[in-house]
């Protein structure tokens, strides 16, 4: 296993991890940008830009874009995702057809943007964001990062309103098009069995020509987050769900790996503090400690969803589990049960090509740099009590602005 | 990567795939029992009791034996299901909890059965049928085997009914377990980094004591399918489901590669005969051409859901495809793209341990023999148009019992 990188005239960095034990190889293109890289004006561009991508180019209608995975046995290893600041454009094949692959891939990222297209595939939007709009657990949460950011833009939303869609313009995508996809703020990652130099020069025959604009990203600061108590009231939903959130280390602080550590201690599906308070009584549903790390700012929530009655005093259970682990700590116990699980599922996602290609490309977005599998696990092996105090320290659980989306309209 | 294997004194063989570059170790117990080892009077007892294998044994309750799984990081790859004809108990850690991994694997085979958790997880389980009933196309599934099979032990139900559940007792179970749970009916299979010696020793320390017990297995033969149409009327349903069924080889049976393939050409998800005629124009909401090879046995289905009014035209498309396929074969073009796909999904499945040690088990259950992933990915490339046509004319995919579930009541 060994680490390539290169950057090319125009500002794309290719990164690859070639493992020639091997029998595929998975390949993607990363952009720096997502919904916090959206103006108001166009919410949600991100996002249906990412579903235009496979609706053709100069040289291949829709169905070739298809086609062309498809004959290569790649179409259900095949995918695109957005999110607040990246998007991302992946296959998987068999070694023999990544000159093929690279090829359909590097020419959707050129997209045609055909009005026809563009009409068409607004009407799939706006039946993704209804179908959304059924599903309370998502909506709770695109509702709690929108009042606990109050304006910043990683409160934005990824999928846009029915509003900001009807009213984006075919014109407005290619500006943001235009403006976010370029050379400099891109990544070619390729992980698996194939040749460095003839991928390197692959890539630059095909995106030599890219832009080499520069693209930035505006308001990097770090959110302490509103505070106070706000509930979305929904009469008809037969379930609570509360978030209590905290701001929590960005992607590139060290703090991040005590912070994820305790984050399974504390909130884990299964043999966490909030478990077993919580959940092996019975008395919610569900309930967990999400993070999420971005660009200059984090984001902790405790969460739980369940009977709106026992709302109140659930988030009782919550605060006080919070507030008995800023002060406390967790136990040594909790500390090696919480590593031993992390280690295991890093290990177990880095088993295949595409795990390893999304770990270097995570890294490498966040901080600059190639982690492979043994330093990121000795990070979380090297967490202590200490740096979990630290962390706490720096980042105080307790500071919390809680969120509902539900039936309750008050918590008295 | 290299292959073991080693049978104790009372049957249980092990098998084992060392790979020296991984991280981690899958580990499994596969069982030969399944709902077609059933008696009638039992219907579902393979499931239920494989939910009973996570409530205690003499020396765990069963809170100690997820804690187990929870202490060594193995809670989210650990995990159970019931077929047909093999019931599955896994679990995947990192190397040095091997020992602890499978200590509890073997001790949660040798279940209490206490009748206070039987009594307790019979109402899980009823809740479960309850859930599946409102899924139409799992239960259309079942019906549709139900009478294709029209009395052959493979159309039992996995789940069992309310009624045999509600009327099965503990003594009922305890006497299929003791009946099926025995060591020449039994394998155990790991894959990954571990030590076969070690490995060999610890299972023979946990093992030497179960029973040596043969076990059988009654009714071997291949049923032709009924024939017929046979509609069963859900009125409260919005979508028709409709299975047009035929013979297919058995799990040992060389024609089974032609078969996988020839399926994938026929009715893979994108990219197939069925899916341009009936996806791509939006006739139906699916479409698909399933195989399914059992111990003695198999079965293929072309399948498709949609509007219960143009069921019948769409029936005739599928018949269309079915005749001129079994009339002329595929194309040389077909053949290519279907190898290509196939051989995709072996090598990423193949991938991790996990995929190893569930190929290497599939495998073995089917025939007895040891296939590495070289093996399995050169019997596919090998398939030639001759070996379709082989296949075809030994079991002609026009020889169909059609079935349907959801309003439709005639198809005139």
């Amino acid at each position: 296993m060994s680490f390539h990188q290169h950057t090319l005239a125009n500002g794309l960095t290719l990164l690859g991890e070639t493992i020639p034990a091997s029998r595929s190889v998975a390949v993607s293109f990363y952009v720096r940008t997502g919904s916090r890289d959206e103006l108001p004006s166009e919410s949600g561009v991100s996002h249906f830009l990412e579903h235009m991508m496979f609706k053709g180019t100069p040289t291949r209608s829709a169905a070739e874009v298809n086609l062309a995975f498809d004959r290569i046995g790649a179409s259900d290893h095949t995918n695109a995702s957005t999110g607040e600041e990246t998007t991302e454009y992946y296959t998987a094949v068999l070694p023999e057809y990544l000159p093929a692959a690279v090829d359909v891939l590097a020419d959707m990222l050129r997209p045609s943007l055909r009005d026809e297209d563009f009409v068409t595939e607004k009407q799939v939007i706006l039946e993704e964001i209804k179908m959304y709009e059924d599903s309370p657990g998502a909506m709770a949460w695109d509702y709690a990062k929108e009042r606990y950011y109050a304006g910043h833009p990683l409160g934005n939303s990824i999928l846009g309103t029915t509003a900001s869609i009807t009213a984006l313009s075919r014109d407005r995508m290619q500006g943001y098009y235009d403006r976010r996809y370029v050379g400099p703020n891109m990544i070619a990652v390729a992980a698996g069995n194939f040749d460095w130099d003839h991928y390197v020069e692959l890539i630059g025959s095909l995106c030599a020509r890219w832009p080499a604009t520069p693209a930035g990203r505006s308001n990097i600061s770090e959110p302490p987050g509103i505070g106070g108590v706000h509930l979305l009231s929904r009469p008809d939903a037969t379930q609570q769900h509360m978030l209590v959130m905290m701001p929590a280390p960005a992607a590139d602080s060290p703090l991040r790996y005590a912070a994820g550590t305790l984050a399974l201690a504390v909130g884990d599906y299964t043999g966490s503090r909030l478990y077993w308070q919580l959940v092996d009584p019975g008395l919610v549903e569900s309930a967990s400690f999400l993070t999420d790390f971005n660009h200059g700012a984090g984001l902790a929530a405790a969460t739980f969803s369940g009977d709106p009655d026992t709302t109140a005093a659930n988030l009782a259970v919550v605060q006080k589990v919070l507030a008995d682990v800023q002060r406390d700590g967790i136990t040594a116990d909790e500390l090696t049960q919480a590593q031993n699980k992390i280690t295991s599922r890093i290990v177990r996602y880095a088993e295949r090509p595409s795990g390893r290609m999304r770990a270097i490309a995570g890294a490498w977005l966040a901080t600059g740099e190639y982690a492979d599998v043994d330093r990121e696990l000795g990070r979380y092996e090297a967490v202590t009590l200490d740096d979990v105090r630290a962390y706490l320290d720096r980042y105080p659980i307790t500071a919390s602005t809680v969120v509902g989306y539900g039936p309750v309209t008050s918590l008295n």
